[in-house]
């Protein structure tokens, strides 16, 4: 299929596929590019899943997910820290250059959105030369403000960018996901504003569908059923710079409900019609 | 119950009782104000529905609501136009100053916002006068950015001002809803920046609790329940001028299974512990 030079494919959006089938149907559809996820790939095993992909000559445009940093009691703050310098280890493994951070909600009973936002950047200032060292970039990931009280109080690139500009962009950048910010009339200005400081560290598609399922989590639309105009906002980080891979990254029950070559094929069908052809 | 002076209760809150049973409870809990809803007014009759709240000494302090602008095919346009100007004069004939607009979502098939966003300019401009003739303000109420698609483009306040401050404050102004906007940095700025041109025509409390039920509409949560500081947003509101009465808002599905009184008496509880007290 011709369109797909820069079409990666999250493994969340065809998670039915173990990780050599992933990797099998990727080869033989000619797709280039992954984003994987930490706990498939620690399940195979983290070298031999790097040694598969590389076989393959794939290459890995994310490792998903650091973050969940916005702990206050001390112990589980450094477990937080932990987990996530392990993050770094395997995406140094697998050769990806860039870690998501899904940043983390309010702690129970807490309503300090800015407190929270606070102990993400203490977190950063551990972590970001960290990652430096070991050749990988943290990618903040705005989550839609749906989600800012149970799984990320980061809801916007502008708050994500007030935070990633305290470091340096080799280690700190951001996220751009269409479907966390299409609602957002501010956001193309924040991804002009990011490209400016070498900080769009990966781009991720999904579509908007309506209606949301419960607990929200599920519901992303496959590219082209909903409200993006992914040529857009695509059209918006070309203009900041950006010539990386372009990640779809799908949590979608029906989709998973259905054969995962199949879910594959369309999406990368989907990609070319409503974003590259 | 001292601590009530500014507590208004919006019907939906306790949808379950009729209009009569409402203002009764009210009567009879010492609470002076309701925010009414346009379809159990039609239903009990506009003027007989003013004359009921009039008698009990009640004040309306919004009408809930017009709104859903954003169609494009002209007949369907006029007919929401046409519609607004009823709910202009219901708002007039039940004494309230304040309709609150819904703006409305993407047509069917469209990925447009900014050109919907225009389209509510356009209708405003039509309406604004009119509902100035009445003696009616509009406030134009951002809805949480999960509700962009199906139900109003205007996500945040700042949107929400960039229209309104096209036309004179006494034409068309804001609703401030913690709801909507708790998770956005921006919004504290933006409620100072609607005080200083006179646009917070009403300030609403609900909630946020998680997780949220599938179509997200129904699971506003009873005050102290979520994530939110309401003493925090009553600082801003009134720092930036505003003395006016608070709502409290709440679509609820478990609240609405309960007795309508028992849920009367407690918000009223949680406003004076949670707002006032």
């Amino acid at each position: 299929m011709s369109g797909l030079a820069r079409f990666s494919v999250n493994q969340m959006t065809v998670k039915q596929l173990s990780l050599p089938e992933l990797v099998h149907e990727c080869e033989d559809l000619g797709i280039g590019h992954v984003g994987l996820w930490r706990e498939p790939v620690q399940e195979y095993g983290v070298a031999a899943a790097a040694g598969l992909v590389r076989d393959a000559g794939l290459t890995v445009t994310t490792l998903c997910r650091g973050g969940f940093l916005t702990a206050i009691e001390p112990q589980e703050r450094a477990r937080a820290l932990d987990d996530n310098r392990r993050a770094v280890d395997e995406a140094a493994i697998m050769g990806t250059d860039t870690l998501v951070l899904v940043s983390g909600g309010l702690p129970s009973g807490s309503t300090d959105l800015r407190g929270a936002r606070e102990r993400i950047a203490d977190a950063l200032a551990e972590l970001g030369p960290y990652a430096e060292q070991h050749g990988v970039r943290l990618a903040i990931e705005p989550l839609h403000p749906m989600y800012a009280a149970d799984r990320c109080v980061v809801s916007t690139l502008g708050q994500a960018l007030d935070l990633a500009e305290r470091f340096p962009a080799r280690q700190v950048g951001v996220t751009v996901d269409t479907y966390h910010i299409w609602w957002d009339d501010t956001a193309p200005d924040q991804i002009a504003r990011a490209g400016a400081s070498g900080r769009i560290h990966t781009f991720q598609l999904a579509d908007w569908t309506t209606p949301l399922p419960r607990g929200v989590l599920t519901g992303r639309g496959q590219i082209g059923d909903g409200s993006i105009d992914m040529r857009e906002w695509l059209g918006y980080v070309e203009k900041a710079g950006y010539t990386g891979a372009i990640e779809v990254e799908l949590f979608n029950d029906a989709l998973w409900a259905r054969d995962g070559r199949e879910v594959l094929t369309e999406t990368a069908e989907r990609f070319v019609r409503h974003v590259t052809g």
